[in-house]
């Protein structure tokens, strides 16, 4: 047992959040498929909350962005045209002695990460998209890509966006969704996967604003992941040197947070120019290639706006905050969960997630489960915070209360609330309410239960106990 | 113009949905992929609104149901035993004249839908499952399939769940989430489309107890559809016969709505016995063909259940409602929007969804654009109300009222606020409340605004206007 309060070891979060239903291996009945998690009950709730905390902040809150979700194929010549079909790869080595294949830009010491020899082939470029047949036609022709990122989706979109809301510069669309990568070496849990959820915001403005816009999102994104409850300290920024800036970038801050495996990135904020909508655009010429590209297909499919005076077309800049969801649970999960020791020398492990983020919202506990009353009232309160809709309320009747107190404590529970024998005593029937981080109990009648709850989950509310 | 009010035709839908920004072709500036559509700003919400609705009435109002979200892409073994390898096909036939391909089992009198001709191939059996490569290994054996139905992550993860709930039978697992299909001839509009959105539940039983439940699910469900707005008499429950039922089912039963093109499957409720848990469980027995698999797959992995008395081990038999997101988005829009002829003769087109389902929550409308003080008002009210984060409001500045009226009939939008010279006038400021459905209006303090839109979208309503 640690002698003080502690966080948990990557070790740790991957079985806890198999064991409480956070986060399984995908497939695992089938051996498993490296680079692929299920969210399951907890996980899903967490990881809907964070992106509904997204969108809401983006969408709704804000009155420059639309909103959008295209599909996950896409068609190749997207992707050839935004340069990832050339340049899109990680350096791949192959040992000649284990036969082991992996990254050649991760190896210490340029030697075989399996087995150590140095016995090692030249890397070669190994493109990271995902390939599928589409259609009835079985020859070579006939593939499309699984996206690498939902960016694309966007651009292709962007005339058909302008065109329905009348929307002038500065404004971003923004999306979330799965992207695919055939990441030749997946790990760190859910941090490098093969499957993943982004959240991207297209933020598009007049060329020479672009510099002054991309510092705003930093900000703006930096004070987002502090507002899901990540603390400061583990936050920083990174400008990438230019020899690092993929191939659309004209400059990327990315945003780090400390993981348990070290400072990694969690978003990118990217200046990407005009080099997609202008690569788009460009290619427009192209189409005739194509048997169904018609009238339609003229310069006005051109991903340009026209200026203020509304004389000249020009191609928009664009400012790109890009963010992994993924990675965000896993932020959060490893910033909230700490190993506490408490005055009577007991340990417990406390999942310390902003109230918005929790999985469940209460959990309600009655403190006999063999006392008829006791157990009717508690599903009677549960029913009724249920039918709220404002997340999941738990009737919590495994163990004693001290029990069902730490198993909530370790999923993120902000809430319990007990229903005991004081409940029918006095002038009206009261309940303990008890929070999860003070552990602080406190008693209000019945009637004001839900109010107070409402007010706890207030939609506007991003994680500000009223406690 | 119609004489009369009337619904909107399939092409009309299209049309509009385009222009709004509810639904685009997708990579239409490539020539477009058939069978892929994008969701746009209006079309997006609507359609998050929908899965929500879903996921609300199911594990937040429910007691009995987890959630749960699995990889996209699928280990081959699962599809191997699930059926789906040998199965998930339909019959496809090619044109000797035209080359067309097409399937085999919608042919009118037997001849070619392109040209008419007789002259077709035998119809060979074409599996409906997209594969793409997995992995650094570029050997064939190394591929994925894109999952075809939400189910085999559930059955799969059936253990993973039963283990971190200590749930007991009935209970179900419930999931949202995008399936792939490689349709020989995909068609009307979003209704049959190669990626899809399904929102699936699987809800096991002790056999014995399935018929009844599965009753019991289609009605809940065919009630669920209802409250969204469907008219009950668009709505018809289809028994399929036995011959037409899929491998894994004892019984199906479609909830059929009226699109445009006619009645068709919105949802099937299926009773899918012990099939798929059966399966995944028989085939433990083949993993040690596989170098990763060790002691954890042991018995252990069968997916079964203890009897009530702790004694005998026995498969769940899975009552499965299986809704399409995409097909629900079609069944609402087709039912909500009617072409209306008012009054004084002149014509609007309104979309009637219910208040929960709508894009647009409000739009603040200032009475004259070029009064500052009207325009400040109605954007303090707009940013007031967005912070709310109910949904998207809109400061609707395009056009005089009459026309944002029009527009926000249009997409739907259940409120409009309207800021006019009357509202500095009186003893407190006031603005006029604008109902879609009625066209009714009514005046009320700004001060009452914030309150009657939380109260009118709050999150346990679904749909009852307190207007």
């Amino acid at each position: 047992m640690p002698e003080k309060n502690c966080k948990l070891s990557m070790n740790d979060i991957v079985s806890l959040c198999k064991r409480r239903g956070f986060i399984f291996q995908s497939a695992d009945i089938y051996g498993g498929l490296q680079g692929l998690y299920d969210y399951g009950p907890l996980g899903v709730e967490l990881k809907n909350n964070l992106r509904d905390a997204w969108w809401k902040s983006m969408v709704y809150e804000r009155d420059d962005v639309e909103g959008l979700d295209s599909s996950l194929i896409g068609h190749p010549l997207i992707f050839k045209h935004s340069g990832h079909e050339d340049t899109f790869s990680d350096p791949m080595v192959d040992c000649r002695d284990c036969k082991c294949r992996m990254r050649g830009d991760h190896l210490l010491d340029g030697k075989c990460d399996n087995c150590g020899s140095k016995n090692l082939t030249e890397p070669r470029q190994f493109n990271l998209m995902f390939k599928a047949n589409f259609g009835p036609l079985e020859d070579d022709a006939s593939f499309v890509y699984l996206r690498p990122e939902t960016a694309q989706g966007i651009f292709i979109n962007f005339k058909n966006v302008l065109d329905s809301t009348s929307r002038k510069l500065p404004f971003g669309i923004a999306q979330t969704g799965k992207s695919f990568r055939n990441e030749v070496t997946p790990r760190n849990f859910i941090f490098r996967v093969r499957e993943f959820e982004q959240m991207e915001l297209e933020f598009f403005v007049e060329p020479g604003t672009d510099e002054e816009w991309h510092e705003k999102w930093v900000q703006y994104r930096l004070e987002w992941w502090k507002e899901q409850g990540l603390a400061a300290d583990k936050l920083k920024l990174f400008h990438q040197p230019h020899e690092e800036l993929a191939h659309y970038a004209k400059a990327t801050v990315d945003i780090l947070y400390e993981f348990p495996h070290g400072f990694e990135e969690l978003e990118g904020v990217a200046n990407r120019t005009d080099f997609d909508l202008g690569s788009h655009s460009k290619n427009q010429d192209e189409l005739n290639i194509f048997a169904k590209v018609s009238a339609n297909h003229d310069s006005n499919a051109k991903l340009v706006v026209q200026n203020l005076e509304g004389k000249n077309f020009f191609v928009p800049y664009v400012i790109e905050p890009s963010a992994g969801l993924d990675r965000g649970v896993l932020a959060v999960l490893s910033d909230g969960f700490n190993r506490e020791i408490l005055e009577n020398g007991s340990e417990r492990i406390v999942l310390k997630l902003k109230p918005h983020l929790a999985p469940f919202k209460a959990a309600v506990v009655p403190l006999a489960k063999n006392n008829e009353r006791i157990v009717e009232k508690s599903k009677e309160i549960a029913k009724k915070l249920s039918r709220l809709r404002l997340g999941r309320v738990k009737y919590e009747d495994i163990g004693n209360v001290g029990k069902a107190y730490r198993r909530h404590d370790e999923v993120g529970t902000p809430l319990c609330i007990t229903v005991d024998f004081d409940t029918f005593e006095g002038a009206e029937e009261s309940v303990t309410l008890r929070e999860r981080d003070s552990m602080e109990q406190k008693r209000i009648p019945i009637r004001e239960v839900e109010k107070f709850f409402q007010e706890f989950y207030a939609a506007g509310r991003v994680g500000n106990s009223i406690w």
